[in-house]
Formats: C-alpha cells, sequence, structure tokens
C-alpha cells in the first residue's frame, strides 16, 4: 500500500472554514491530509480571509484540533492588509473600522492607528462592532483626504448559527456616505494577499496549488494567478453549482480527505 | 404699497432645512413671507426627508422659531413610509433600522414593531443607532422573506458641525449583506410624499408650488410631479450649479424672502 496525491505540487494553500473545518469541527480526513502532505515534504500554509482573530488563534485553533501549525503558516487578510499597506504608505495614520486583532496587526506593522478623523487612510474590515459612530468617523476622514482601503469582499459570513454579515455590508456604507470608493481590497480574490502566501511557502506559483471551498474567492483568485486549483464541496459550494464549469478548477473533490489516497 | 407673489399658486410646499431655517436660526424673512402667505389665503405645509423627529417636534420648532405650525402641516419621511406602507400590508410586523419617532409614527399606523427578525418588512431609515446588530437582524428578516422599504434616499445630512451619514449608508450596508433591494424609498424625490402633502393642502399638484434649497430632491420632485419648482440659495445649492440648468426650476432666489415683494 502507497500514498499519493492527485497533484504533484510542492506548495499548499488550505482555506479554512469549509475546507479544513466546520466551526468547531475538523473536516474528516483534514488532519491525515495535512500530515501526509508534510511528511512527504510538501509545504503547507493557510489562507483565510477573516480579520476577526490574530494569527496566532487560528494557528492554536488549528493545533487543537489536530494539525500543529504556527501562527506563521496562516495567512490572513489582516496581515495581507498591513504588509500592502506597508508598502503604499508606511507609518501612516490610520482609522479602523475592524476589531482588535486587525488592529493589533496594523499596529505591529508600525501603523498609527487613530479613533479620530485625522488619518491619511480609513481601513474597512468584517467588523461586528460596526456603527454609526464609526461610519461617520469615516466620512469626515474621507472629508479630510483619506483614502479607503478593506480586508475582505465577502458578503456574508457562514457560522454554526447562520449566516451574518461580512465586510461588503461595510464597505457599502463607506462608499456609500462618502461617495468614494475603496482602492484596493486585499484579500480574496485579490492577488495581494496570495503573493503574502507564496512568499511564506518559498515556492513560485506554478508549484503551489490552492484548496478551497469558495468559488468566487479561493477559486477566482487561484485561477487569475495560474496556480493549481481543487475545489472541495465540503463548505458551501455545492456540486450542480454551474459556476464549477465557468470557472474551472483543476480538481473538484467532495473534501480535502480525497487529497489523500491510498491505493 | 402692495405685497404680491413672484407665483399665483394656492399651495406651498416649504423644505425646512436650509429653506426655513438653519441649524436654529431662521433664514432672514422666513417669518414674514409664510405669514404673508397665510394672510393671502394661501395654504402652507412643510416637506422634509428627516425622520429624527416626530411632526410635533418640527412644527414646535417653527412655532418657537415665529412660524406657529401644527403637526399636521409637517409631512415627513416617517409619515410618509407609515401611510404608504399601510396601504401596501396594513397591520404587518416590520423591523425598523430608525429612532425612536420613526418607530412612534409607525405604531399610532397600526404596524407591529418588532426586534427580531419575524417581519414581512425592514424599514429603513436615517439612523444614528445604526450598528452591526440590526444589520445582522435585517440580513435575518431578508432571509426568511422580509422586503426592504426606506425613508430617504439621502447620502448625507447637514448639520452646524458639518455633514453627517444619512440613510443612504444604511440602505448601502442592508442592500450588500442581503443581495436585496430596496422597493421604495419614499421620501423626495418620490411622488408617494408630495402625494401625502398635496392631500395635506387639499388641492390639485396644478395648484401648488414647491419652494426648496436641494436640486435632486426637491427641485426633481417637483418637476416630476408637474408642480411648479422654486429653488432657494440660501442651502446647499450654490449659485453655479451645473444641475440649475439642466433640472430648470420655475425659479431660482437668493432665499425665502424673495418670494414675498414689496413694489
Amino acid at each position: 500500500m502507497s500514498t499519493s496525491f492527485k497533484l504533484p505540487h510542492r506548495g499548499w494553500l488550505f482555506d479554512l472554514d469549509g475546507t479544513v473545518y466546520r466551526g468547531e469541527a475538523l473536516i474528516p480526513g483534514a488532519g491525515e491530509t495535512i500530515a501526509a502532505l508534510r511528511a512527504a515534504g510538501r509545504r503547507v500554509a493557510f489562507l483565510s480571509n477573516k480579520p476577526l482573530d490574530t494569527r496566532a488563534d487560528y494557528a492554536r485553533k488549528l493545533t487543537r484540533l489536530g494539525i500543529p501549525t504556527v501562527a506563521d503558516d496562516v495567512i490572513n487578510s489582516s496581515l495581507a492588509l498591513a504588509r500592502h499597506l506597508r508598502r503604499l504608505d508606511p507609518g501612516a495614520p490610520v482609522f479602523v473600522i475592524g476589531e482588535p486583532p486587525l488592529v493589533a496587526e496594523l499596529r505591529a506593522h508600525g501603523f498609527e492607528v487613530r479613533t479620530d478623523a485625522r488619518v491619511r487612510w480609513v481601513v474597512i474590515a468584517f467588523d461586528r462592532t460596526f456603527d454609526y459612530a464609526k461610519l461617520n468617523t469615516a466620512l469626515q476622514a474621507v472629508r479630510g483626504g483619506a483614502r479607503l482601503i478593506a480586508t475582505n469582499p465577502d458578503r456574508t459570513c457562514p457560522t454554526e448559527d447562520g449566516e451574518i454579515p461580512d465586510c461588503a455590508g461595510m464597505i457599502a456604507a463607506v462608499e456609500a456616505v462618502t461617495a468614494g470608493r475603496v482602492e484596493v481590497i486585499v484579500g480574496k480574490p485579490s492577488p495581494i494577499i496570495l503573493e503574502v502566501a507564496l512568499e511564506r511557502l518559498g515556492l513560485p506559483a506554478r508549484e503551489c496549488a490552492m484548496v478551497g471551498d469558495r468559488i468566487e474567492t479561493d477559486m477566482v483568485m487561484g485561477k487569475r494567478f495560474g496556480i493549481a486549483t481543487v475545489l472541495v464541496l465540503s463548505g458551501i459550494t455545492r456540486a450542480d453549482d454551474p459556476r464549477i464549469a465557468e470557472v474551472g478548477p483543476d480538481a473538484v473533490l467532495g473534501s480535502i480527505r480525497e487529497l489523500f489516497q491510498t491505493t
């Protein structure tokens, strides 16, 4: 008996929610698949649009669920935004529509996070503490010349209790009142977050594969960037979704378990 | 010496902010103009998109500033929404993104205002207490089949301290996360609020004029409905605004004072 992988790539990027786990439960076979990839010398990193937890939190969760992971192996939209904005405008004063883990990531990258409108950037993220006062501060900041940047384009976020509003709600509110436009959204399907991930893997795009459950982010990003794409049906996408044929992932699997085959 | 009016109409509708007063100060001549119109047997009502105060509050403010007014002479977007929705779905359970005066108006019109998502309508208004929890309740309501209706389309609201986010921010957030569309916005420039005002005046449209400071609401509404339009430059619109020529109000005056001429 030997183990083999459907795709020969040296670097593997995994989405989290719906791909590696659902809520607090590991997708069956995820632990074995990741362990086998690592044992075979493949490099693995995790890629999430969610800015609600720190990368260390995600690493601890994966480790607790049986996939030992360090924070540096987790790339989320907070990290991608902080890295990208550091290239555009290092140390800039910023106002954040977002939660404490994003604020911490921005501070760790040298930004001056302010609570007033005297800033050069308004950072917009999935924020369960979004309110009118933040919307007003964003408006005043833009009237003072601030630019807009956002973490992720998702409309809603699946939870164990159903979908809840995601970053698209905050982006739409700010754009509507300011009459401005978000200049860049760094999360999937943007190449910005993928570049950060490839840098972590230390491999060129052609040697890497993206495994995820969302067509409009995971698969579209992979296709745009020319990396291999594996759609798993363990999350939000149903097998009869017509977009599967349109986007054309390199493989469509029931779940991460099928990446690892015993023959 | 005699007094005359530039336009012969029997019914006069006045916008409030920027037309009759600015903040707590009456526009010079507003009191005399309204008093002269009334003395000449013309009918006067006030028309505002703002759902932040009750109609009684607006009437008290006008009275305090020297224009004796009863609540029934004030038509705002809360009243227009309550009247319109009562025709569409009387007594329906509703969830309100809005402030207490709107909730009171809906209750007074027989609606069941709920704080959970088990509703047939989500009412979206200018709401300085808007937050993520309300956005989430709106999402859950729409997922359960609720429809969307809104008070007013304004992007921002001028205040003495500058502009603050108005209803367009709340509408955009809800539409973005629900992927739904607001079916109707009752406030100016909708004919819905104008119909309520004409009913109050008891006059046909051809005998009425609209006086206001906003092109995209006051003037556009009047033009669409075929009532006379008077733009005043005492509020948000500047004399060099190219939209003045595009929309073509029947008269453009420095302020309400010029409606009343001594010859």
